[in-house]
């Protein structure tokens, strides 16, 4: 059995941006050997997600708008009361999911014909890691 | 280290359907022949949830209508620009989740008294695929 | 490659109460030997949930209060008539997640500064189970 572990960083340059990963979760899947497994993709930051959707800059946007409306910004938070100002991006990241696990199957991503895997920053401007762990057989 | 992966088809009738699939997967665990070990259950489309729940057809109902309330049809997203009319799946299968982990403790999945193992479609009508994939040791 | 099971048992006072868990994941991870692979943490009462997030009491309080808000105890739903009274808890568990699998690196859970892992109950005063299941390699 072989266990492979990387980071990815992040360090967007607006608050919140959504950034497709799945070049680089294939990477480092292939640079780890399995050829049967499973990869696990995770935030360790708490205030931003990890998620599978679709490709496609409407439906991005559609994403950020419906969290902004289910977990609103500018909100009397108590978490506010620590002098932090972000709950609201920790809510966000509750409802998309902060990891999602790949399975590899002959070498590869075994994705369905659409699914891309992407990085959800809600309160970014700073350096943010993934977590990536890949399980398997050669 | 048995790494063991099979696919489950799906093709419903209704544009949304939630069909229990834990004996699907429980069957796949058998033919693995892994005794302990986790499998992953995991939508390969992205207008498709995997969950675990209630297997109580009142709750099924509350779940949909719940979901409709949160993530509406009907609504003018900027996906369907593209000429699609799917954008509020895609928030669906979000709240839902679209993968599972299930885990297997001798040779058996390893569940609570009731815990089910469900399939959401919220664009039904076409063929669409879980991939179903065992981790673990005989 | 090593497989080790575990769970955690909990009977909270209160219907709902959030409780940090993460020295007890580690507790168990220790005691499996493992140095690389990853850990699941699964609730196994389908009102119940398992996340990872902030450990501050006024995010925890945000948390229910925002819960409450999406998926309101009260309302006349379906499952109630079975004689239950607790589709709320579902709904609640269902944004939540019921599971999260934290990567196991160099012995330790890899975890990011802020990260924590808590058991988050919506039904309690009941004998409910998590199961923590441990997959690697010593």
């Amino acid at each position: 059995m072989t266990v492979h572990t990387d980071y990815l960083w992040f360090n967007t340059k607006k608050p919140q941006e959504i950034l497709r990963i799945t070049d680089e979760v294939a990477g480092i899947v292939a640079a780890s050997g399995v050829r049967e497994g499973i990869v696990l993709v995770s935030a360790m930051h708490i205030t931003a997600g990890v998620y599978v959707n679709d490709w496609e800059s409407g439906l991005i946007a559609d994403i950020q708008d419906w969290l902004e409306k289910l977990a609103p910004a500018g909100v009397d938070y108590r978490h506010h009361q620590t002098g932090e100002d972000n709950a609201d991006a920790h809510l966000k990241r509750t409802i998309l999911g902060h990891q999602v696990l790949l399975p590899i199957t002959s070498g590869a991503l075994d994705l369905g014909p659409w699914e891309q895997v992407f990085y959800a920053e809600f309160d970014g401007r700073r350096r943010k890691r993934v977590v990536v762990k890949v399980l398997g057989i050669p």
